[in-house]
């Protein structure tokens, strides 16, 4: 075994550093990028296991959120509310994973894809909780910013975020309450257009 | 038990996205901020797993990574080099993991700065091998940077950076092996301080 292709597997993935995603920082200073965000959803699935209503493995979770956006490197960031982006969305991913991952030894570079794909089909309790982290980050930002971070500048409305975050009502009802009330100020506060 | 005082400690990391680090990315475009480096790490730790010398949980090394950087957000990155910045660097950070952790409930909280303790004791097979990992970022960093990632910059040493990463000869022969082949070059090269 050597260790050559893993370095060169680390080594690229310094590029997730430079994919810019349409959330802005809670300080608004700058748009975030991936791999920060990364490393926030994948502490804060390790914060917020307690509250998963089915049972979890949360080392597979943290594994699976740190892996899931590396197909960025190629792919890009793809806006959640981005409807054109979303249609071949599935068919470039799949192709950066192949290289990407392609990078590793077969075993390891498979084991890392299907834990990408496990992520993208939302089929397993890992998955559901794993997405639904994934989604809160960026729902936490705008509402802490008063939609700043990207809601305001989208016209995004609630109905958008209850179609996308609603995935957390199946993860953890105590998360999924919280975030209703928030989502009620945002709309009264005027940061998420109602209907 | 309620959830808000997680989400507080998630809003709260948002900060460790802010904090800068002395290591410029491999692109030159910019330092690195130490979320960013977190999550690198963390997928780093998982690639290389299987180059473990000692029995590690992989899982706990993991965690303890994407953790043990967020005193931080209170303490500021000390840069590996500086004498001057270690002389309190565990004063400040034990005061930051007692307020950053002190966000979170009695038990998880405690959970948390017991793993990030672990880390800097360096006294368990994953703590050695996280160990060998954090640095093992910015010397590759350096190296396919010919230097200019903080070496060259900071008229660092052979001897200084054989010191900082011998971790890695006992964490993992073959990942030492490697290092070792790199470090050679790097003085040839002129992009380390021989002696």
């Amino acid at each position: 075994m050597t260790i050559d292709s893993q370095l060169n597997f680390i080594l690229e993935l310094e590029k997730l550093k430079g994919v810019i995603r349409q959330t802005i920082l809670l300080t608004g200073e700058r748009q975030e990028n991936t791999a920060e965000h990364s490393w926030h959803i994948a502490i804060a699935a390790l914060t917020l296991a307690p509250f998963a209503d089915k049972p979890i493995d949360i080392s597979r979770v943290v594994k699976m959120l740190l892996i899931h956006d590396i197909i960025e490197i190629d792919a890009g960031d793809t806006f959640a509310f981005d409807k054109d982006g979303y249609e071949d969305k599935f068919e470039r991913e799949k192709a950066a994973a192949d290289r990407i991952f392609g990078l590793l030894p077969d075993e390891q570079g498979e084991g890392f894809k299907s834990l990408w794909l496990e992520f993208e089909m939302v089929e397993t309790n890992d998955s559901e909780f794993a997405n639904a982290i994934d989604r809160l980050l960026p729902f936490l930002q705008n509402v802490y910013t008063e939609g700043q971070s990207s809601w305001v500048r989208h016209g995004i409305s609630v109905d958008q975020v209850i179609k996308r975050n609603e995935i957390s009502s199946r993860a953890s009802k105590e998360l999924w309450a919280t975030m209703q009330k928030l989502i009620e100020r945002s709309v009264e506060q005027g940061w998420l257009k109602s209907g």
